[in-house]
């Protein structure tokens, strides 16, 4: 939903206004649209695609040299006013006549239509395309009463290109018209888009539910499904645009377009599948694109487009271009791909290892194993503490992190591996798994601990007593926290210094753990500031008053589960 | 909130995969990261940057010959751990040594910290440059505890330039060092994000709020505030950035970035006002940008960004790069700006008119008064209407376009124009303001009908008639639709119909309007479609079973208000 607002009547040219200054070296804008602002050769056929706003990238970001020569721009989903169509044309006229390009709805085909007569009447040589690459809008028997979707962009940059490499105005009609007949959309939305300044969406999509083949106006789509997993949908996508596969077209321009609130990192887990897919369809993939090139507002969803590209397509798709949004060609001097091969990690090997530190590496992938379920329990709990005052994700590290390592002990184990490497391999893989801080300080407290173990001898009580100080020393100097740093430092202090007064007192472990684990949750609790504070790490901690600190916690949480299995 | 998912674990590492599949000219994926896929000459230093994912573009997206030599990516809002940290560096290893660029959180300067130890055992020069340009995470005197946010845009891009120059490990490490000291960014957020696969935002603003200086992993911001108009938001983002402006900076790199969810059409609605207020405060601005650069997830909201420039910073931030979302350069012959002049349309200007005619001329002006407050008052039904089969802005079309008929029309009155002109003024308005379907068939409708008036005479009630005809034949030539097709036209062809047998019965043209408008409104009902069809206009329209089309039902509703003012 649209927040940032003026006068709701003047968004779609308050925004229109603002791209033109961010663009000066492209554009020029005119009332009702924009106009290249770099000098065009006298005689080329001028390219002047259009429609309503709310679409953007499309129109203006696609004026520049090898693509438009101008857009015209209406209201949100509105089609532009037949006087603005002719305003736009009359300052983007190079003499060679004009190709004007828009998707086919009845106010754009009538506007445009209007205006395309009063031009011809004033000596200019203009003609209509319209694209119609959405399957879903009419069978395949009626394409001409199909609407335009995301195939404008790929229709366009083909006729700029046609027009930029100096053809008639017949060939660019003639080029662009191709463009379009071997274009081929599908969409679905996952949710509806809301006007500037409405209170309501246009369209809701329920809940778990997807919209195939909705327009780009919030137009409704033929049928509601499930929500399907990205692999899924993939399928349907392609499966779709498939169908109407020209006989004998094998090369093709790919677009994956995102319908504005559908982020980049989900078009690219979905372009994954659909590339392998289309691979598998025995289609050569030529310079595809994903990204968000025709929009709906803040709707949600993604459409798929295919260009069955011949040699002279292929050629136009390929040419280069520079406009706002898209550029083709060489920015910098040729860069020739590298060959170079990965460097990988070293392998993982495992050292002899004794019967006995055997045993302890068992015992200890148990112990790896009861962390694992407690976190996984635990993990929504975490991750509220965590959103007081960090980015909520704790529980979800802890327990990736925790479930990397159970992994990689019992791969450990499995491979004979002592109680030593075992710990080490633990850590290793919790660090690499879990990410973020609190995933590299456990990998190096597991690993630090079991520098205090050999893979030659079972693991004594006073080697488990050791560990803790060692890995307590590292954390220290690694992580950088003291104490009082409201950090996991705060209650890992005080359960070391307990571990080992009653190690020393001569209580076997189990006893001095359990003290030691009672010690460590008060003082991970203690980590709850009582007074507003402005600290090194979380410096906007203000909000975390009376919460305590997610790590502190979490390792108490681990203490005490291992103190119930010793 | 993400949509387009496999797995919820793997949604990180997928995406990844997937842009290295769609940018393998730019890229190759390594674990946990991607590197140049292109040839580096040997013994430049490689900028390696990164951090948690989620943040697309960052990081990935900025590698490529001028800016970044490989990107390592955590788990989502996750730092990557040391082991991928030191995997992706060991790949993009070019024996210059390697600048580490990140943003300032715990986790990462842990990580890329335990990372940078390795490498240099390893033999490999490796420094750090920590971004901490968010201004709202520590007070000035504290720069060093900032967080790094959108800054981190510009200042690799810096990096990566100075880098690509040639220069040594050091000089690249001081220009990114002073990139850094002079680069400042606040942020406001609209609306919380969802991290892939949880059911709940990890943290929301309340309705109609924003939340000041908040970070990019959902980090809570310092005050939340009511939501304010476009210009007050810009003059915010601008106060705050320019308090630490230093003494003697004017040009500046400056970057409006979009959170996530905040659509490009917003972001271009505040630059209009955010550059207006910079030039007012004597900013020289140099190649600004406004775009998604660092994204967090859906979050909804955005950041200004100002990297104060002296002329070494300059020429890095304008040097030429070509990476997946951001390049800099020539892909086409240099292209200067063109000198050319606005076509302007023609001035409005009124023949002479009658004393009589001018006096009719108001009493249309009346009409359109009426009109407009009957339309204002019906805008929010005739939407729900149009959603049915459309896109549900008729409403808000015709409200709009009537009030731009009314303005023209009385601004014509003011200027003595004669009935004809008048209507005629208000009909051109009317399709220029309104746009879309319904405004330009509106447009034609008046001048139509006002062809049968003159500028001499009052208007008859037999030029009324005659009017009512010209406008019908005319909206059916140009409009393109016939009776049946479920459009305005079913509608006004009984009226005009009805009207003229009212009139050739010698009623006089009050009655007869009466008697049309009746019929009209049965008509304009009986539009709703009892069984579903695939009409040519709007293919989809099953869903508008039962439900009157909208035009239709504006043309009866305006009928109606037309026969009460006669």
């Amino acid at each position: 939903m649209t927040k940032i607002v003026d006068d709701p009547e003047a968004f779609a040219s308050s925004a229109l206004a603002g791209f033109s200054r961010v663009y000066g070296r492209y554009v020029r804008l005119v009332k009702g649209g924009v106009v290249r602002s770099t000098a065009v050769p006298r005689g080329k056929v001028s390219v002047i695609v259009g429609g309503g706003s709310g679409h953007y990238p499309a129109f203006a970001g696609y004026v520049g040299p090898g693509m438009a020569d101008a857009a015209v721009a209406g209201e949100i989903f509105a089609s532009p006013s037949t006087a603005a169509v002719a305003r736009v044309c009359r300052n983007a006229d190079h003499g060679g006549g004009i190709v004007l390009g828009f998707g086919n709805y009845a106010g754009d085909v009538l506007n445009f239509g209007v205006a395309a007569e009063r031009l011809r009447a004033e000596g200019i040589d203009v003609r209509i395309v319209t694209v119609t690459d959405d399957v879903a809008s009419a069978p395949p028997d009626r394409p001409l009463q199909r609407r335009g979707i995301a195939g404008d962009f790929v229709v366009f940059k083909v006729a700029g290109a046609a027009a930029e490499a100096g053809l008639s105005i017949g060939e660019v009609e003639r080029v662009t018209r191709l463009a379009n007949s071997r274009t081929f959309s599908f969409g679905v939305a996952f949710g509806g888009c809301t006007l500037p300044g409405a209170k309501e969406p246009l369209f809701t999509v329920p809940k778990g539910m997807m919209a195939l083949g909705l327009g780009i106006h919030g137009e409704p789509g033929i049928r509601d499904t499930d929500i399907v997993p990205a692999s899924d949908l993939a399928r349907l996508l392609v499966e779709t645009v498939l169908a109407e596969r020209p006989a004998g077209a094998g090369r093709a321009a790919v677009l994956l377009n995102g319908l504005g609130a559908t982020k980049y990192e989900e078009l690219f887990v979905l372009w994954g599948v659909v590339e392998s897919l289309l691979q598998a369809s025995g289609v050569d993939l030529v310079a595809p694109e994903v990204g968000e090139y025709v929009t709906s507002l803040d709707m949600q969803g993604c459409s798929l487009t295919v260009m069955w590209l011949d040699e002279e397509l292929e050629r136009y798709w390929l040419a280069p271009c520079d406009t706002p949004v898209f550029r083709r060609g060489e920015t910098l001097r040729t860069q020739p791909a590298a060959a170079r091969a990965d460097v990988e990690d070293e392998a993982l090997r495992f050292g002899p290892a004794s019967p006995a530190s055997q045993e302890s590496a068992r015992c200890l992938a148990g112990i790896l194993d009861a962390m694992v379920s407690v976190l996984g329990e635990a993990e929504a709990e975490l991750g509220r503490i965590d959103a007081f005052a960090g980015d909520g994700d704790h529980g979800q590290g802890m327990r990736r992190g925790a479930g990397a390592a159970r992994e990689a002990i019992q791969r450990a184990v499995a491979g004979g591996a002592g109680a030593r490497s075992a710990l080490a391999a633990a850590g290793d893989a919790w660090a690499d798994r879990a990410g973020g801080t609190s995933g590299a300080i456990w990998g190096l407290l597991l690993r630090s601990w079991s520098s205090a173990f050999s893979d030659g001898e079972a693991v004594g009580e006073a080697d488990a007593v050791r560990g803790a100080r060692l890995a307590l020393d590292d954390v220290m100097r690694l992580g950088g926290a003291k104490p009082g740093d409201k950090t996991l430092v705060d209650a890992f202090v005080p359960f070391v210094e307990a571990l080992e007064a009653g190690h020393a007192e001569g209580l076997p472990l189990k006893a001095a753990w359990h003290k030691a684990s009672a010690i460590c949750e008060e003082a991970a609790q203690a980590t709850a500031p009582l007074v507003p504070r402005l600290g090194r790490a979380r410096p906007l901690a203000e909000r975390s008053v009376g919460h305590p600190d997610a790590g502190a916690v979490s390792l108490a949480l681990i203490a005490r589960t291992i103190a119930e299995r010793l």
